[in-house]
């Protein structure tokens, strides 16, 4: 039968569980005294990926969006499910995109234990479950006015590439190679999660763009920020397209890249670099959590900028 | 945003667990000691539900089939997410889907703590988490030949009542609204499966038919079983189809039940009843597990009986 055959493709032995796929529910033994960090998304064809993508870099971005929450938990990944939907059991398609999926699994140690497939429309449906000690979780409520603002990698580079790939922004195409990597294979940004687990008082990652991200901490938090546009982290590459609105627009509103934003008061400084360095990312300060509510964009003269976007919403785009 | 509206509507206390709804993860303690029981599946509409269904029917279905999946485990139920696409932020499609939703949710003591909401054709994926001690989950693989088969309630209502609605069956309306319910209100038998802990060898819940989810557990078993058609149980109003071959399919092959198949040694039929007792349901012997493979219908002379269909394929059908 065709459905057994694409559960093949997902039946792989899981050391890490109890019991893994292949009956009612997988079964999962917690290690003792962690709390469980448990996150679920549902990537739709047409919405969040096209038809033309590639199903390697496919199963890879659909973990790696999901580990992403997991690293903005400061989570050590375990346990994941995947329930797909497929116009029709295409063997050759099925292959790659587990190849990627379970590739991403082995490099961040996550066990896939269950799922279920069907025939529909692509759908993709993850559910991650990780492990962080008690009280020692990110959360997006806990910056504080006076805090530093911290970005890891670079940003704005996924949104540069969607606008290239819509032609909603000219690059040569020499350029365009350098941000198309982080549209298609985003790094989950799991071991700086897990360095900065006592260390940042609040975490997001950047999937819906900076200032909608941020915008969470803020408002969980009851605090405001300031950003100094100029110190956003981004590719060269990119520096020289910042003079077109839409670039400037993808480092503050660009969904899809997957990093971590996070605060961390000034007096832990040479911890953040010290958890970036052993997590061997780069991490920026790009600026201060503010007592006053609200959330202003200043260039290197300290004159506030405007934008139109504030990200990206899953429903109103 | 439409997209903060629908969230409002899954957003609610959850009492069990650390952090629900609202940051990048929900954050659970486990139970100390408890083995986690983790299932997922995906509904999609026009497959698993038709776009004239009830949305408070259809929120309580979508939560009732997952948590059959903890009952078949013996699982008790702890946590919940739910990733759903919708065309449109519908408000009185949502109330009335959360109404259902959470009804089923109260009355089994599951909690929502996490999720997804995006633009696209009506689906629904849930992922369930319960909790069982070590060693006393009920799994497929535990049927020994000797075993007794049992289910529990009436089988082959569902299936009844989507043959009826699809034009298969005729019934008389008023026979039909007997059967409609078990179509769309189906009830996880989550005491039913606790109860089994230690009693039970094997158990699986029918989703997919009664021949097809027994066949799991003799797959998993290596062993064979025989089942007596004319012991099978039915709601009386179904007796007066059974001439019908498309309603004695229904019973073998009719998917949609949730009803629990088990097995348990024949020196337990007391600590079954009194299970099935404790829990408030009927359970039925239907049937013997033998050392020979291979699944026998027979009738109430010893005559076995054919069947074309042996369960409901989410992928073939």
């Amino acid at each position: 039968m065709e459905f057994e055959l694409i559960a093949r493709h997902f039946t792989r032995a899981a050391p890490g569980a109890v019991l893994g796929v292949g009956d009612d529910c997988a079964l999962l033994a917690p290690s003792p005294g962690m709390q469980l960090a448990v996150s679920s998304d549902m990537l739709l064809e047409g919405r969040h990926f096209s038809p033309q993508d590639s199903p390697a870099g496919l199963g890879h971005k659909s973990l790696a969006v999901n580990l992403s929450d997991l690293a903005a938990m400061g989570a050590t990944p375990r346990w994941a499910t995947l329930a797909i939907a497929l116009p029709a059991a295409d063997d050759a398609w099925l292959t790659a995109f587990a190849r990627g999926f379970f590739r991403m699994a082995d490099q961040h140690g996550i066990e896939l234990v269950g799922g279920d497939t069907t025939r529909g429309a692509l759908t993709i449906s993850i559910t991650v479950i990780g492990e962080v000690p008690p009280s020692q979780a990110l959360l997006r409520e806990g910056a504080r006015a006076g805090d530093d603002i911290w970005v890891s990698g670079v940003i704005g580079s996924a949104a540069l590439a969607l606008a290239y790939r819509q032609g909603r922004l000219f690059m040569e195409q020499i350029d365009a190679a350098k941000v198309l990597p982080a549209l298609y294979l985003p790094t989950p940004r799991i071991e700086l999660g897990i360095a900065l687990r006592g260390v940042a008082s609040s975490a997001i990652d950047i999937s819906d763009g900076l200032l909608a991200d941020l915008g969470h901490i803020l408002e969980r938090s009851n605090v405001g920020a300031k950003l100094e546009f100029a110190t956003l982290p981004t590719l060269p590459v990119a520096q020289a397209y910042l003079h077109e609105p839409v670039a400037r627009d993808c480092m503050l509103a660009g969904g899809d890249d997957y990093e971590l934003c996070f605060t961390a008061p000034v007096s832990r400084r040479d911890a953040v670099a010290a958890a970036a360095q052993s997590a061997g990312v780069a991490v920026t300060r790009i600026g201060r959590i503010t007592a006053e509510p609200g959330l202003a964009v200043v260039d290197a003269n300290g004159q506030a900028l405007h934008f139109d976007r504030t990200g990206y919403d899953h429903f109103d785009e």
